[in-house]
């Protein structure tokens, strides 16, 4: 069983602008997690209320989580060559999770929370069409993480219905 | 041994200047720790070599610390009736600690750590002097997360001190 | 690097067909290890002997893997916006694996096992085919338990081929 | 201090009718720890809502507790010389716990939970009787299961309260 | 660099009368911590409702919490040569977190909670004030207690909002 | 295997008055555990000596077992439909578990946790005998509580046991 | 809810008799489980062959249990005033259960240990019978170590069934 | 939804060539885990030097996660019916990670990982390849192997670019 | 470096005699170890008083330790190819650890553990002396439990002390 | 809210002389701790009796808590540019904790214990108030280790009591 | 007591080429263990059956030790001077061990165990008695080795007597 | 098989002077180790550098383990009748490892580590030669002992070499 020319994959010279390509759209995933991180923790101190508590409860879970996706994303980062970019590269996107005029305003934190896994989730399929055949690492790696953003989504958008079932929502 | 009019300390309506100005800075001491959160991050998935190998085992440790520090400071600010803020108002400043050009600029890192962890130590050192008298919870935890900061900055000169010896800094 | 219309996957609107059918396949794998749980406490504590000992003990250790297999089928049915099914849709199909005449027949227990087993691997390979190239994330959970199933089998083929060799079997 | 003919207690041939009576009151009970593992399961990832967060994670714990029920049940049926029943005869006898119309109807829920633990404490307080003075290791072990159960709806009528307080139950 | 006269700060004989008053607020402090756990066994146990779980599940984790308080209280009377008080000495002071009417009075409780720990933070301040320069150790662990008192009464008077908020409070 | 009419035990109506009597019974077991929880602190922090060290680590242990006591006692009044009282129903009892004189004075102590002891056995023998038929559950759990207490007052007997032998109590 | 002449129970003095005798029954028991220790040790380790190897592990498995059932038997003794027995009142009565001649047979250990078991069953059931109404502590406890007992009973019946079908029993 | 004729995948008839094939490939894999935990082991005993243990430190975690990579290979030889081979097949292939002349010289080491970990990474892409779409369980498995080794070459690239920095290697 | 004819050691033909002495040595501590376990559990249980619970609980602890030594002298037993003696070979020798007329009598414990752990001291130093350069393993396990009853006693010998200095004993 | 002259604190050229000041108060308590450890650890052995069990436990856990005071001043020294001196600049000062004549001197270790804390509690306390407004950290830690020396001393003053009150001491 | 000129034991230059021999002897030990590392892989995946299955985790179990044992010399052999050697020297020796024609033999492999475990120990026993006198610290480390591997062969001599008896070997 | 004058080793009077000679060795032994404790602990703060690091934390972890040899000769003089000397008896001997000039200088340290070490060695090398014989337990916790310090010399050497490779050391 002698390998003919043997296969170098993703790292193989004839894949450079594709490896270059998934370093960029991995380069935006980390910074996608890292202002995850930020919101996250502004959330979970934020809110106020009883049934907030639940949500705060649930979002200082998910920080280690989504902190944790940021180390992948910058690990496979650095196996692919590429470089982790500093803190002046950081651009905030996420306009729709800033703290609430109202600390109460659960509402509009479950939105931000299910605007922001949407944003995730299509980012990641991304991610796993484009590396389908030629990097199979990368494209293993991001469908875990992708299985846990589409379950926060899940989750908020049921915390969702239950206010819009109130009419509060 | 009934007390006449019980002091409210940092809460006592005669000192919400006081408390708003406090608040400001712990909100400051916020970023500080969420930026180096992020460049730490990056340093420690980016450096190569043997020797940067210890510099990037000692960095992914304090990703930790640096975000419970983060955390503190953000409860802290909830309990003084503050809000955290959102990604929207980061703005780096440590234009010291952005990626080398070289993987292998240990020196730059190191310098930049020092850099950052002497900007840590004198704002913190400030929130203790503001604080001195009217609210020692404030100055009690800060004064905690000072002496780590205090440790990580000495440790990271002597680091320096061994390229220096070397003539390679 | 902006994405032009964003992939949503599996779901995506164009998918609502699939996403269908996948929930479906889903509930039936559900029911296949609610099925292996009862069937797997039952010969775990009705086998008598010092071999059957063996089995029982490896039955005990999957009743706690085979539920939690179904607890991650019942979740991938909620993702995909499906309802998990209750008790009264249930309908055992495991007539191959009822408490046996004597209870050290051993090979009665470990026939039924194979047969279970086989019919789980079958059907989880469907799934891996009907979601390829549509739901990676429900697609690269089933290969993960159908690891499982496809060990467990050869185990137990492997203590069916003592029996065939004793000449009990 | 000898004593002259031993007491045999429920293995006592006298005692074979009992025993065979017990055998059938605990297969029975095992048959609906059973059922209560699934609709558990199915409510505990089926609902939405905040407040469901908090009725899905308690439901989430009862399911390793009930199943444990479950297998106490089966180890004392082959204790007594009975055999655990295999999955065909299982009957669905939950009918007021199958998966509401709306997965916000959180009160649906809790009106089953309450219903399918009175009937567990209905039976298991038959139990308690009939061992009296005769099997009293069944008895002790049922007492502990029972001391369970009238937690779990004491816990639940709580819950209801609250809505009927609010006028939505 | 010998010392003339060694300072021995809250044991000096000088400092007689002042330490008497110290462990005066300390038995005080001593006999809040304990009614409070009184007050919140009662509270986690008889509240019924889904939201009042939360606040049932908070008080039940302070409960471990008060109780250390309480304890170390109680050492450092003892550190400074004064006697715990026996139990006939208790006087209940919070008639403002007895048991409601209604045990779905959540807001009742609430309210009690903010109260009693209200009252703390006024007695640990004061406790902070009197033992400044003279008993540094009283003083450091009364601030850490302090912080926590603070942090519990900031996270109820949260709770309190919702229910402002929506009118029922 | 139908049974005509279900028994409901304790929660029959036919058996209000006696329920109600039980719940009695269990706040007095309540309070005197309580009081318990307060005796113990003070002496296992008050007493002076090498002797006294092995009494006060004893003691020091108990706290957390009898506050354990405590909150099953409370959780069955909730269970069996009654209220947990408060704080402001306390009333001391243990007089002979006031501080002594001298904080050497062990064997004033140790006669104290034999009285202390003394009363909960009888108290929860009577409980045992009062729940006799009606309420296995309650009457189970006294007695593994009941077992409990008289293993403390055997064990402090024994040390009473050599102080009277050497002539000192 | 005063009592008027409370209830001591076992240690009534109008209960001395009894008591005595219950201790005598203990004394007996004690002796059971330490012998059980011994035989366990030694066929754990004497027995050789595959099959043997799991009964060794049961056996070995065992010796930690029987050997606390040994202490809990003692320490109940010691809370009923009497004295556990010196190592010169041993007398050893598993004749059932010595060193076979041949190390495989393993058979010989089976029936030894059912053999011992029962012993031990019947013994405990009288126990119960001698306790009921008037030591109910003592009989809970006693119950508990007749469930383990009645446990090993069926394991090792279930093992001899199986040597008994292939017709080497 | 039941099936037509169920899919077997890899266990298929059909794919019995494939499948012998992959055991080939999966063999081979053995074997290189295997050289890999010798070479591992000898290098991180044998190697002399401060930065050294760095390398030694980093390749003694390595030889746990090796050797469980070569159980996973094993295992899943075992299910596709083939079988693990013998010491005897052993022909060692790592003529570049044989002990240096001088047990400091680090560079020789760190090539020689790089030169083993490329083999892996080319022989495992190829495995990945050839199971693409008939055996998504090996394939998966080897994913998941494979990524390891992408990240232990990275790092050792990393060390290797400090000494060329530096002029060594 | 190949061997002329391999050594076998206590496995020779040559040292059958030597290996059973050895064997016949090692069944005699293993019953020193097993009658200790039964005197410290009756003297961990017996003793009476503040002092004695000392003792008690060095005791308790020894009874672990003691049943592992006789664990292990049992399973050399087995190696060296003897059979671990049965309960019916047990003869008490420990008359001076007999439980005291009183059971505040600690200086007669203390006194029979001495005795006890001599005995032991004496008879393991021989099997040192016998096994000495034909048997190291046995020689190096028995060092190891040698080491402990040293220390045993050594600890005792200072409890006597006490009493002796204080006229007692 | 920027800083004009940013604060240094300890570290200001200004404090230099206060610096130098500080690290040799923190060499004299290194040294203080380190000496404690060796006496330690030589009472903790050499103790004779029942009694003095009791203290040497006591010590023996000390030993541990001592050493990391002394590791945590040597931290602080370093951080405040100072050196950690070392082993020939040792001079021992606990003549009054050499080994008595008499291994069952109590009093004299217990005498020599509260002599060694009362120097450290001076020494400590020195600190504190020379820190004072100038290093906040240096002077929290040595807090944090005053108030453990001074609940040591309180033990041992109680442990004194007893022997003076039995008029040994 | 100062010694006149210092013993340097094994590795006094008179003792070189002793030194040297142990080296030797030790490499050997070293690739014995190595290769029992593979056979028992393979042995512990390739066996089928339900006996198997017994031995099969017991050597499953064994590789962890032996390759601890294969650590363990190539430590000794570094701190000798020694190089431990690459996997180039490799040369199976266990003809016996290799995977039998079929994978339900179990007893060819019982029989390749003892043949390997008994080389083992008389290769570890002329180790044991090389280093005597000379060096010590190889010696005992090798007596703890050759302990293990006598407790090895003894299981598998037991497994093996139980087939001769059923003459199946 | 009784033993005619039982052998009483290390503690015949006989050999008291031998036993003497051995406490005079074991109490050097303890000195050197507390020593080596005062020398990691400065060495471990002191130095600058990153490879220093290493050098630190392996000096960081070892105190602990001298701690433990310390702690271990301690007990074992205690046990042959000797007593551990007080802190006045200390006499430095470790010139060679005191801080050095400048706190880069890595080679300074590394040299006294391994001188430190050797003159372990050859003391413990000649308690070995002294005890052999007669003193069996002191012998092997010795050899345990000094297998750590070889292990120690050796990896400091590595070190030493690396330096001398370069051309610094």
């Amino acid at each position: 069983m002698e390998a003919s020319a043997p296969s170098k994959g993703i790292f193989d010279s004839a894949n450079l602008e594709k490896r270059e390509q998934v370093v960029a759209l991995l380069q935006r995933a980390y910074w996608m997690e890292i202002e995850t991180v930020m919101s996250y923790i502004a959330a979970s101190v934020n809110l106020d209320g009883v049934r907030a508590q639940e949500i705060k409860e649930s979002l200082a879970e998910d920080i280690e989580e989504e902190l944790s996706h940021a180390k992948r994303f910058a690990e496979r980062i650095k196996e692919l060559y590429g470089v982790v970019p500093g803190s002046q590269e950081f651009a905030a996107e996420q306009s729709y999770l800033q703290p609430p005029e109202e600390q109460t305003d659960i509402v509009h934190v479950i939105r931000g929370v299910i605007h922001a896994e949407t944003g995730a989730i299509e980012h990641y399929t991304r991610i796993v069409e484009e590396t389908d055949g030629v990097d199979p690492v990368t494209q293993d790696m991001t469908i875990a993480i992708l299985h846990d953003e589409q379950g926060h989504r899940r989750l908020f958008e049921g915390f969702l219905r239950e206010y819009e079932f109130e009419g509060i929502a």
